[in-house]
């Protein structure tokens, strides 16, 4: 087998890990805790569905491929919950060193590439990542709410909270922030959500 | 909320159960049976790293859509395994009644988009059909065959069996298609895989 396509199928083989890190989100009907790949699949497939509502005209292939990839450091960085405030302190270092591994599995060409997608991704500043960081606000938001609110209540996540990490949703899409504005405004008036 | 975004949402929603649908691979490392959105995003991901090798020049962002949608229909008709011929004679039927029900949740027009992409997949005709096919027979070999063949060994797949599944790898990529029969015939040799 030659070098290039033997570097992509270890990478592609090490990537497999990915299905093996749990988040805190739990699936639909009081399922089980959701994985980073079922997570990035739900996200592309809402990038692809919801495209119309971003605030400015995004180049949907790139919102999908970095919907896919912007949780593979996990594999080596682990999951941190969008609300632990210790967790995201360390979460930086320990994604550069993940990503540094992770994708120089790659030929040089796909990692830079790859590595690139992923800063892009982190730094937020591009309608694409504005719009990907949307998914993966509201991603999570659908399950929860359709859950009663259950991962909140675990956690003891208030309103507030959640207010505060949508504001990345606003960034990609006014329209879904609304959304979102109301499914937590309904969620605080069931009961499912403390408002501080 | 309008009623367009909300039958996205729905749709959304509904697709999460996807993540229960559970396929006969498992993952690397031994691991437990991988999941249909598992499956889905793993096979988009790797389209996009192995996309030089299709035979024909493709649209990437139809054939990952393809991969992250083709298996929906699970949902409501399972998982078939791929050499199951009791379950493949009646597939058709279940599927066709799940693509209506479940892409009808959908407004009209991405209602009528995904089911074309979806029979689009299904009728392996066009070069990003023929791809998105090499790529779902060539992710569960790699996993597969990091195993040590245990999935082939459980149901008592042959060789014989494999090279027919991998005919339509060959269709999309020439190129991985003749990994595929590295990789099958270095799992015959190890004994992991047996001829006839």
């Amino acid at each position: 087998m030659d070098k290039r396509l033997e570097k992509q199928l270890s990478f592609s083989l090490e990537i497999d890990k990915q299905k093996n890190i749990l988040r805190q989100t739990h699936l639909s009907d009081h399922g089980r805790n959701e994985t980073d790949a079922e997570h990035a699949w739900h996200m592309a497939v809402m990038a692809y569905l919801l495209r119309e509502y971003a605030n400015e005209k995004v180049d949907i292939l790139k919102v999908i491929l970095m919907c896919l990839i912007h949780d593979i450091v996990e594999i080596d960085a682990g999951d941190t919950f969008a609300y632990d405030t210790e967790g995201i302190r360390t979460q930086k270092e320990r994604e550069s060193k993940a990503k540094a591994r992770i994708f120089s599995l790659l030929p040089e060409d796909q990692r830079a590439e790859m590595t690139a997608l992923f800063d892009e991704f982190e730094e937020c500043q591009t309608a694409e990542s504005k719009f990907a960081h949307a998914m993966d606000n509201i991603q999570p938001l659908i399950l929860n709410s359709s859950n009663g609110g259950s991962d909140w209540k675990e956690h003891n996540v208030t309103a507030e909270m959640v207010y505060k990490r949508q504001e990345k949703t606003r960034m990609g899409s006014q329209k879904l922030f609304e959304t979102a504005d109301l499914m937590i405004k309904e969620n605080i008036r069931k009961g499912n959500l403390k408002e501080k």
